[in-house]
């Protein structure tokens, strides 16, 4: 059996994620969602919980048919630490998928190789746009599962993003 | 929709916890499993890392007819802190199951009710009486569902609990 | 009877929060003063100690007739548990005044509504303003109550925030 | 002028400290009061919260002719810096009172003697003491001045102890 | 080239560790000498800091003729954490010399194995002992290096051992 | 008998440090090295980790006919604390030797002075060059001694750099 690990922050949990996430269905057995800087919120480029985080991605994984784990990953700030962090607190994998080019190195340090296709490359970019069009009063709706803009309307989301920024 | 917590350090998950998580599933529409002390491990009375209580949990519960989420919870050793903490890990929830004196304190400060019946009270009790099966090589799987007989078996719990306690 | 609670940085203590606190005296039977960031010191745009604002404030205010509280609140870089973070430190309060939009959020998230009148906001921008008089060796001595400038000057203050900075 | 510290936990305030407080009333100017442990609440131990110790202490000394300041101390687990940081935290104060043989020596050992007469030993007991009392329901109310009996009563404090112990 | 790595705490450093670290250098061409709990002092197990323990290994071992290393490694309350944590913060090693269970374990399950004979067994209660000579007043010194019973008079660490213990 | 303490960031160490160094050793009987923001590795800024850096000094430094010491120094976010917390991780020392206006400064305020020599200033920046030559595939073996270029090409410190920059 083999058991896939990919990370990302979700802030929020988009299509970009969600098509990386069939891609990897396809191949592995089973997933496990790490959520970075889950001790982050209420914070312009994070201002999701890990809680809220939580629920956007399993509700909108509801339809996938692999079983998938959602961990919320504090932050450590010891680079050197991070893999044996993560081991500890997923349960064990084989293969890693990331474009973050720290995540490959420290992966590859330890003796595991990271699958990190061009095509996974937007996603960080793709959060920046939605936070930006919220912050816009622009329609960002279109970029998100349904299931997510449900969990963004019900905690109020956009008018948490633009109340901490300053604006309305 | 009633969405429940219940937490517990599951070292290890066993059938105590099991017999609570169905009767809660009868009453609730989804589920928080909470692991506490998530970074807790290699100990005598905390052997198992979060992520394999994750697996032990998730495989046991594999035929739950309810959605539920397995969040791990590290302490933060600031009991005035820890509900908050809580739910900034875990999607929202409007129940809470526990018979941990001080967990129903600290809800109950801020206005939350935890159910706590008689039944629940002798679980932490069962996961000591476990880890001293195993410490004394005397049988111990009769105690746990057997999905968690083989994430124990796989991760070689008995020997690491033996090895870390000085005995063999 | 209502107590207040205002919180700042308070790098230095100056006459914008001299004058919020008076207004506040008004119609607060009691006021408790945080002093954000209390960890921070010896840093450009955090010279001082929390002990040090503490003298500050304290003797700013010898004259004022309500009772008030200074309280050090230290940085715990989890926005989601900061409003029970300073709860818990602080003597229970009913009204909260500021005019930062993180604070009034997260206050607004526990349902606490936050007064943050227009005049409020110029108050961080008069911090950066005296330390930077500060810095360049120009007078700042009118911006604070003659009780901050003794205490500045008793720890020398003015040298400090200089060579910490590099410039002297 | 002289300004002298104190440091205890105050778990609750009692008479035994109010001594103290107003002996070294009589020889120092300024009286600053160490709030030890602040970040601990809701133990056996350790039942309320740095706030609540303020409201306690604040209230108690209302009489006192001498000024004074209550700083919560958050502990920092490396007794090395202990000084340095409640010096951080405190306004300069150049004597120090305590009958605790830890904080002797970490004074001793920067040079600052610390003051600890006979009469201070017993104060610790004490504070075991009223929580004992408070825990067989039996009368505490003689060993703390009225305004402690107050707020205790406010917040639910016998209520809270009794619950975190298991007991009712 | 084989570099070894042994830990303990050192408080304080005696012949028991001597004779271990001697017979390291018969096999390891260096040796790299971790100071466990280095943030701990002024403790009555853990009296001395990590720069003490430093300065007595390292005028003890003076005579050695093989490169060492001593590296003072702070805990982090992580156990499956610890491994990465001493491999980050000391040169790198292939080889362990230990005899606490913990250590074995942990280090067996990155797949390193620890050599422990027997002999190592009785070092920790040495340490033990040799504090409680010093706390009784009785003779110490012949169970350590001349080079740290002059390190200990240096500091005064009878006197502080002592002192915080409440004894005199 | 003096000793003296030099505190850098070592990223890497380079023959700047080594003259620094070199010139120390003149005056002083020992020397201690402290390795400071001793946690951070894997970063642009800091690619190395401790242990890596401390076999760099190490070697460079085998010809010294001074005993000297290697000591990792982990951040710990309190300026106000810092000193105490070298103090406590070091032997004790009697000089110290920086340019950085911050170090310069903390040691005064406990007063004790620090020798910061303008020949001492260009080292930051020299860390800063070497590593922009390494991410631009640049000869940088020339800035630092032999014994570093080996410890960098052992640990593929060169790939780690460039990986982690996102660049190759």
């Amino acid at each position: 059996m083999s058991r896939a690990f990919y990370i990302g922050r979700f802030q929020p949990y988009h299509y970009g994620h969600q098509s990386v996430l069939e891609r990897i269905a396809e191949t592995a057995d089973e997933i496990i969602i790490g959520i970075g800087s889950a001790q982050l919120s209420h914070e312009v480029n994070n201002p999701f919980t890990a809680g809220e985080r939580v629920l956007m991605i399993t509700r909108a994984l509801a339809h996938l048919d692999r079983p998938y784990y959602v961990i919320p990953i504090q932050d450590i700030q010891r680079n050197a630490l991070w893999v044996a962090h993560v081991r500890s607190m997923a349960p064990p994998f084989d293969r890693v998928y990331s474009s973050n080019p720290l995540v490959v190195r420290l992966f590859a340090e330890v003796g595991m190789a990271v699958e990190s296709p061009a095509m996974y490359e937007r996603e960080t970019h793709c959060g920046t746009a939605i936070r930006e069009l919220m912050l816009n009063g622009e329609p960002w709706e279109s970029r998100v599962p349904p299931a997510v803009v449900s969990v963004i309307r019900e905690i109020g989301g956009v008018e948490r993003l633009q109340q901490i920024a300053g604006s309305d």
